[in-house]
């Protein structure tokens, strides 16, 4: 845990240096209440009164934090210098920040990425107040470049934390496969991955009330949405969306089972048409994924694939990064939708895991999806999970 | 559930009208990274696109959300009016706004605290850009009163889940007077309270790593750190801070041990002192804790006995409100340091539960704590926790 902290750390020293940012600062309160999402990335504890975590271009870090929560940052180890207060942290703030004179100062807060934006409007107008006096309120710049860097970068640790979630995912969608059959809710099904999940000590890479979230058959609410008492039935499309957080890095993953009515041995002509439609617009994507490529043009190959063949296209983007939340980092491989803001237009970088999911409705069936992630690397990319590459077949 | 949040939007209203605020934002988006502290007592669900939630003083409620939410927010059913988008926010946004035409607009965002502190700054720009061609921008206010009043007033059945909480807490530490002795150290300890916490399918009130905080013998960090491997021994003074989230409300307690030592049958002298100084300084403070005075007043009644006594003060508040969070609520019990902000000036309501948890180091021996909670009524106070009364003691 301090070990993977201190590595975030030193990487994030190269990116304040290729960036040309003398420092950067998340400054939080009451992390129980409300958590920046970068705390446990390079903190690795939690703070109550008001505390900055600083971080120079020439490798020093500075911990300023409520005098109560001195032993503990010691001992959690993660910064070098700890400034411990009592009643304000306005005096000790300056003169640190005093000390680094810093020509600018990145702060979390971001329009576009969440993970960038920690900073609530309160906190920053209480940062504003105490540097008011200082010439540092107006060096203040947005530290979304450097944490999309940060996030995106996997480090081999890092990979190799999300292959473990991935592998115990896959796992748990064997189990799965056998314990679906017409009848059973759900509900039932997504309470039998839950319990394996527990009897594994896993966490759940998102909500508990939506993870898994599962859809059986036509005309069900299709993502975002708990699982209900809808009954599997013979002739149902059935997809799983799904993944876990194991040792603090997540996996995403989606898969598609189809339920064989009387008489049959394979899912009917459209059943299959529209899961190889799916299958092929993800290697489609992945083809084209590589550095220096921008994320709207990876989620129109898929979602052009989708509607030339005649489907409606996804209401979402083809895919997200994902890293220690389910959706992670900053560079977004979706469509120029306002509501994605300027992600979809960051250049994809050598490292960043992606999940490719597009979907389509097969009318009178159910929905195909596919979700699956992938690795950016030097020249392309590479699948981290084995490709979905048949329906899965429920023999009635 | 539904209910307990139906029943706080009932309240909200009441709060506008009583405070004159025609309409009550939540403006949120990835709840799933960093969730507005307010989503779980008004909503109910999570948002992954830009979402607003609003609540009008004549009752009405809007939930302005990405549409692939829409199955969702229709199943979890605390909005009335549900309007799903799928490209951008804004012009649902300002159609619901204009059509309500509100005089003022609060939303989330705070520097005296951080429940009302929900809205980043990033999303603040965002909303204000969404909002620049009309007449609202100007209109927006802080949220911090409505929510203080909001999270303040314990409704009936609020109040009742609070109590199984602290029923439950009570329980475990009984079990832990039975289990230290000398040799256990103090994650052993800690240990033995999760086990408990886990077989009953408990949530924690706090980060894991410091719920339960325990504290062996003289020269502990003493507070908001983890437990260490440091054996109890005879003659230690022992305290623990611990809390639950059952049904989503919290406890948060604290009581003291002392383990004797050979010949002994009852604590020295110093350490009883210290203890019956702490016991005596909440009573003193609950008396006169009731409606109208301030929390600096009640916070100056407990932490003027320790000084009197003798010993040093402690450098923290004398207790905070509790709730869906251990920290919870506007008003504070807690001295005028700037650190506190405007909380230790808030008027005390009915209604509001309170910590009452001075502390005092017994030098040589370790640090007395008691923390108890009560609930102001309309004249006064009642204690929720059946308060300490002796030191609980260790046979070696």
């Amino acid at each position: 845990m301090k070990e993977l902290i201190l590595e975030k750390i030193e990487q994030a020293v190269e990116i304040l240096n290729e960036k040309n940012i003398d420092m950067w600062m998340t400054f939080v309160r009451e992390t129980g209440n409300m958590k920046d999402p970068m705390m446990d990335m390079i903190v690795g504890t939690h703070a109550t009164w008001q505390s900055a975590f600083i971080i120079t271009k020439n490798g020093d870090t500075h911990a300023i934090i409520g005098s109560l929560e001195f032993e503990n940052m010691k001992s959690v180890g993660t910064y070098k210098n700890i400034h411990p207060y009592l009643k304000s942290i306005k005096e000790k703030l300056i003169d640190v920040i005093s000390k680094i004179n810093p020509n600018k100062i990145a702060v979390n807060f971001s329009r576009n990425s969440i993970l960038a934006d920690g900073l609530t409007h309160g906190m920053y107008l209480e940062l504003i107040d105490h540097l008011k006096d200082s010439p540092f309120a107006e060096r203040l710049v947005s530290s979304e470049e450097i944490i999309a860097a940060l996030r995106g970068r996997k480090s081999p640790k890092e990979l190799s934390l999300m292959k473990e979630a991935i592998k115990e995912t896959l796992k748990i969608f064997n189990e799965v496969t056998s314990f679906i059959k017409p009848g059973v809710t759900e509900k039932e099904i997504a309470d039998f991955v839950l319990s394996i999940v527990d009897k594994n000590g896993y966490g759940l890479a998102w909500d508990k009330e939506q993870c898994p979230a599962v859809f059986t058959g036509p005309n069900t609410a299709g993502a975002h949405a708990s699982p209900t008492n809808r009954k599997v039935e013979q002739g149902h499309v059935i997809n799983m969306d799904f993944g876990l957080n194991i040792n603090g890095y997540c996996s995403d993953l989606q898969r598609t089972w189809y339920v064989l009515r009387p008489g049959e041995d394979k899912a009917p002509f459209e059943v299959q048409k529209g899961f190889d439609v799916i299958k092929e617009s993800i290697q489609l994507a992945a083809k084209e994924l590589r550095p220096g490529r921008l994320g709207w043009e990876i989620d129109f190959i898929a979602r052009d694939n989708i509607l030339k063949h005649g489907y409606e296209e996804y209401p979402h983007g083809l895919g997200h990064q994902i890293g220690r939340f389910a959706h992670d980092g900053g560079a977004l491989l979706g469509p120029r939708w306002e509501r994605y803001g300027n992600l979809p237009f960051l250049p994809i970088e050598e490292k960043q895991v992606y999940t490719l999911e597009p979907r389509l409705t097969i009318e009178g069936y159910g929905i195909a999806t596919i979700e699956e992630e992938v690795v950016v690397t030097k020249n392309g990319s590479e699948f981290l999970s084995e490709p979905q590459k048949d329906i899965y077949l429920i023999y009635a």
